[in-house]
């Protein structure tokens, strides 16, 4: 039996009873050393770890579905939602090539993604239609990443940017923020999010003209307001539209 | 101090330690009573609850406000998460318009929200990009929400529906499918999830010119694939990219 559990955002409060349960019944928890430290360590305790810092992520899935072979109870933890550029997929891909997908019972507890936690404490950003475009050309042609940002810019989506940046792609970013740009006025709202609900947790709302692309990384989500999204005390606010049938004013 | 607060789907299992205490602590739980009724019973117990069938969204969004005005602590909660098409923003606009907004404390607790839920019941249909499009036009233009089907349709997102259907727009999900379907082949794997994590859960995979729309209500979840998605073992897997740059098969 093979799970793919989400642990949300990395604080205990946000990971599910469901996610705690998952973990607690499993032989074998496997995952990046850096979601697997994630895990409350008592709750680790006497079990199989599976994780090593140097494995790509196919080698982890393949020994965790190894693992689950053997009949153990395995789970793969991944930060945020397993099902959201995450390892639900990559797991289900290879079961389907190992010809092992009707003989491993295979599920997906799923979680408090990403984009979930910047939006709660940006304020409200995602009220309304939006778009989530990861920046990462490793596995994605550059230009398909191009196309969509323009298109969900000219669909006047609220965009939610994952994998901003590496050392490697240094200038996707800023590339990214110009084409947004060419559909979006200067003064829109931008939420920078590094860190979500855990230790050095950042969390700022700039315009699309000041965004410090220098002080983005990896860890950083990034949400980009539509063109009715703006800024209020200090929060980020993409109305739903109530204002155009309703008087939401102190009457 | 007032919090918007994610129930999650509405099994118990998936509702985070973070809401269950933002609702033990309340003094008052204000909500649709849909969702109130997914608040387990024993947390609810002397606390107040603000919660009529007949009052609109935005009556109960100021019912809840006036009590955090007089200093109780409040809780509005939604089901999914409170972040997305949900309460969260309705707050924040009363708060502006009624000047209270340095005032009244206020944050939101995230959750897991519908299409999460889905993404999972489905098996790995959001491991790329992806819009989510809702197709109520209460409070948004009809041509605005097409014109956003279209783009996301063109720039292969992952496309997921909310609020397919509703008996006085019995059409709009058909009209959906038709834009879609101009830039996607009529085999496109489409999941459907109704009810998910709850009494009456209904989860298909079907193709694009297979979706039975009226077996669709306003409760039920469209994830639409793109391009590369597939059913696999009976799930919908969008996959993301590896098999380009590793090799996944049983070597």
């Amino acid at each position: 039996m093979l799970t793919a559990v989400s642990l949300g955002p990395g604080d205990e409060s946000l990971m599910t009873p469901a996610a705690r349960a998952a973990l607690e019944a499993a032989d074998v928890v496997a995952g990046y050393k850096g979601y697997i430290a994630l895990v409350p360590p008592a709750i680790l305790e006497g079990k199989e770890v599976v994780s090593t810092g140097m494995m790509g992520e196919v080698e982890r899935a393949k020994a965790a579905i190894e693992q689950a072979r053997t009949g153990k109870r395995t789970v793969m933890v991944c930060s945020g939602d397993a099902g959201i550029y995450a390892m639900a997929g990559l797991l289900l891909e290879i079961l389907e090539a190992e010809s092992l997908i009707e003989e491993i019972p295979f599920d997906v507890v799923p979680g408090v993604a990403a984009f979930n936690s910047a939006a709660a404490l940006l304020g409200a950003p995602l009220m309304h239609d939006f778009a989530s475009i990861s920046l990462s050309d490793l596995l994605t042609p550059w230009e398909v990443i191009e196309k969509r940002l323009r298109l969900a810019s000219e669909a006047d989506f609220v965009i939610a940017i994952y994998n901003p940046r590496s050392k490697k792609r240094s200038d996707h970013l800023q590339k990214a923020l110009d084409i947004i740009a060419e559909n979006r006025t200067k003064e829109t709202p931008v939420g920078i999010v590094g860190r979500a609900y855990r230790e050095g947790q950042d969390v700022r709302a700039v315009t699309l003209d000041t965004v410090d692309v220098e002080s983005v990384d990896m860890q950083t989500v990034l949400i980009i307001g539509n063109s009715a999204t703006r800024i209020t005390g200090g929060r980020m606010l993409t109305p739903r539209g109530y204002h155009r049938k309703y008087d939401i004013s102190n009457s």
